[in-house]
């Protein structure tokens, strides 16, 4: 399992007049910790980019709790729970004050430049491997 | 069942570097596309609001099956396929130039102002009611 | 002159806890203003970016007069109002029920793809050219 | 003066197909940094406005020197160089490895919930005050 929890403040432009945080942003913000849980393992996806390695999403759910609120201060964590092959799921728990607040997740694959699917970079696979090593992974 | 579609232009500024529309503007699209559906129903939802019904997302869920892009013009029906009770569930298909590029669904229930789980108000009952005639609903 | 005026719905995603919509978004707004107004003159902005001019934005103001509101029918109107040389320079008015709501302008350069700047291809120049026809542009 | 530096990295959903930040983007982040030097002399915005001191936009601008790009990490610099009166005016600089990318300013008015202009509030005259004690100001 790969896991990483990171913080994002919620901003005035991301409330909305019902005085929540509106429903959209989690998914941004989702995106925002799948990017850093990549950092944290050493993958850094603006390069994976670059060498022409993309990572769409298939899919994305999100299950609202109880409303965020502008300035709360979140706590987003992102969990790879199975070695992700052709398709990588990666999970989110989205925290004010250690009380779940959002659950979700999403589906990736990857692609290339032409948009046609293809196998992960071998250094993402490398970063990933290490950390589901049991026989059963 | 109640169907409605609208058209939304992807928006310059809903691109991304990998040349698509980012998959969380879909959520804000599957949300017009509700606000109209309500709209086509005789529902004004900023007027609902102000009565002090509040319908926030509990779920929303998005499969992306082919890239929208920068100047597509999408056409986005929302369909209420069963008789809303305590929550009420809305589907959502984008399309463009007639092929699927996305599907989804949302989960809403009422609350008032003070985030109290309520009962619809009377105008909204009334106005799904007469869609969803048949004994089995 | 070029001038022409667009009609834009302000989507719940957009307003604030201040009940309003949120001041980004009119940015937002003047972009998707000013590619109708190009479209409207026979240029496709989106076809000009894939033929390797990109029309970034150089500086952009915007004067807040009014609030603006969820739901609301925005009219807005964008204006060339001097013949674009290396720079154009592009205005913008927001109205909702004829009342002027905001006001800005952006400031705009062609580059190419490699960032630099560059002269405005000839598509453009002839499109926007007839509108400038007196002695004084 | 008032100075105060935050850091925001661009995230993945706001970048645009050019391939930059959008620029509406840094009226968000300008947003941002705004409240973190508030919070840094001790102006909660959120308590304030609970408190029925709102602070809408009057005005906006920004100037984009250069693009800032996916994944970069951004100094944003916000400024009140003068003592705020009836009006408020607030300065900023986006810098990404100490090259200035973009300047702008905001300019606000205190309102009260029915949108009546109102003097600012005790709590944030006594905060800005200490800063501007010369004779001159």
């Amino acid at each position: 399992m790969i896991e990483h929890t990171c913080r994002i403040r919620v901003r005035y432009a991301e409330s909305d007049q019902m005085q929540f945080a509106h429903h959209s942003n989690y998914i941004v913000w989702f995106e925002a910790a799948r990017i850093e849980l990549l950092r944290a393992i050493g993958v850094n996806y603006a390069q994976m980019e670059q060498g022409g390695y993309l990572l769409p999403v298939l899919e994305v759910c999100a299950q609202y709790l109880k409303p965020a609120r502008f300035d709360d201060e979140l706590h987003i964590t992102a969990r790879i729970a199975e070695k992700p092959r052709a398709k990588c799921r990666i999970g989110y728990e989205v925290k004010t004050d250690y009380q779940l607040i959002c659950s979700g997740h999403s589906l990736h694959g990857f692609i290339n430049a032409q948009g046609k699917a293809i196998r992960p970079p071998g250094a993402f696979v490398q970063a990933v491997e290490k950390y589901f090593t049991s026989s059963r992974d």
